[in-house]
């Protein structure tokens, strides 16, 4: 138990954004050069090829393509929680698969997510039937809670079901539900069992009601003001972190997310390929991307993160 | 133009059940078997591979390989539109590309439903790469609109651009809002538009209003019923044959939907390979089961087509 637990997956996690050719084809090289940065910014692991890795418009091959490369690169794959979740059983297999035979820490996976109001046991079998088919040991699985965008939610009954019947596989979720008091029950009802906030805004208070850390789309750019809240989180000075943290993730989540971050990605890194998302997203219009850049460049706790970017643009 | 809508597709179509083995593959012989059987017993033409064929459940290549099986078995796949939607770009266009190869007559598209309120823009975006990446002058595209399921509509406007910027190309829609008068919208603002009924409750009046018919899941069973009303559309006589043929519609959508249909064919054909189901789905309750076949057999106009089962099971 105790090794386990010093093996958890913990810390500030960002939701890799998948970078896009002009043909929309993923860019694998551009996005290890992205999972790098994050790692050397701040980052303790990462969770691509979820929602902000727009994965759910990738075809398996793509995600697969995207897994292997990061392996291939010599990244540490135990700090990778990929995105594996499909509404296709076979597809959530395939991708489970590869994400635990490419040494991956960990694999996040949504509910089926077109049917509507689906019963617990049909929720339990689908996961059931995920971690079986997968039959590998190393699985640790964390259930994905989005409602506002899966419309299932992973409840509470369903994540106690899951936990008896397979103990230390499937190992925690990510709450991106922005409901702190839904974080903070699944906290009390499970102990030890590895809750990531879906936001940065809860990174500390996660942490400090027994959680692990956080998930965050907004990390792509924030992490570096994300760790110091993480290293700090036991003293008095992580609250002034926060904040000043949250300050900043509160401007992003204000905008279409996907878009907002690529378009800052777009401009710290000098690189426009950053504005290619998949339909149904879009690129932010001019005037909410130069809207966004001026509130962010108002802050004095992003000039680290844009002026290193300017350095780097220059 | 007169000649495109005498090929027109119209009349009573299925949306096929995929039937699974007790592995949950897809089961290829069966499918073409159902296939047939309802194209013999009142249908017109076939839709499978939608929300009844559980294909949001399955892989690109599950899909394919039952495309693939109907077209080697002889069926007539003018009279065929697959579902050929998915969340991921390279999915839709690679099931849209393989029903177009297999002659089908047109490929039913649902939106991409992860993100929610995506913009117009974002989904004629979608639906722009989908059809100029398949690229083939034979494509009919069919909208698939069932916000309840997809949580994304599919808006008048949103028509208007798709069939301005791709006249002959975009052929229609199937409305399973349940909301007759968007239905009755559709047939005003686009005239000609091949607008399909999702239910053969609106059967009559999407014909008298200028639709082309009703695309249903539960024509699985009805279709026997349906197919009076069909032909009789223009009589007095055809308003007895819809109210009879609404009541059973009724009692069947009062389960879930999936698992209804394939209790009722389980006995029709005296398989319970039939009562598979792609999790999340789940057969019904025994309790259910047996409800629902008590309500069914007390029907008259039942009889035939479960008397027809009793003979063949016996």
């Amino acid at each position: 138990m105790a090794s386990s637990a010093s093996m958890q997956p913990r810390g500030v996690y960002a939701a890799v954004l998948t970078p896009f050719t002009k043909e929309l084809e993923p860019d694998p090289a551009l996005f290890v050069a992205q999972c790098r940065w994050l790692l050397e910014n701040g980052c303790d692991g990462l969770a691509p090829l979820g929602t902000t890795g727009e994965a759910n418009s990738l075809s398996v091959d793509h995600r697969i393509t995207l897994i292997e490369a990061a392996a291939s690169s010599g990244l540490p794959m135990t700090k990778f929680i990929p995105g594996a979740g499909s509404c296709a059983l076979a597809d959530a297999v395939k991708v489970t698969r590869a994400a635990v035979k490419a040494g991956s820490g960990g694999a996040l996976l949504l509910p089926p997510f077109y049917y509507k109001n689906p019963s617990e046991d049909g929720l339990f079998a689908f996961f059931s039937e995920v971690i079986q088919r997968v039959g590998d040991s190393r699985l640790k699985l964390y259930l994905y809670h989005f409602p506002q965008l899966s419309t299932v939610p992973i409840t509470v009954p369903l994540i106690g079901r899951l936990m008896a019947a397979y103990p230390g596989t499937v190992a925690g979720l990510k709450d991106s539900s922005g409901d702190w008091s839904n974080t903070a029950r699944l906290l009390k009802e499970f102990p030890g069992f590895g809750v990531f906030s879906g936001s940065e805004e809860f990174l500390l208070a996660n942490l400090r009601a027994g959680g692990v850390g956080c998930i965050s789309a907004s990390t792509n750019v924030t992490a570096p003001l994300a760790r110091p809240v993480y290293l700090a989180w036991q003293d008095k000075t992580a609250e002034e972190l926060q904040k000043s943290l949250t300050e900043v993730r509160l401007i992003l989540q204000s905008y279409p997310m996907q878009a907002a971050l690529k378009q800052v990605c777009s401009i710290i890194q000098a690189n426009p390929q950053w504005l290619n998302l998949l339909p149904p997203n879009r690129p932010l219009a001019a005037a909410q991307a130069s809207e966004l850049m001026a509130r962010l460049t108002a802050l004095s706790q992003m000039q680290a993160i844009l002026g290193k970017a300017a350095t780097k643009a220059a």
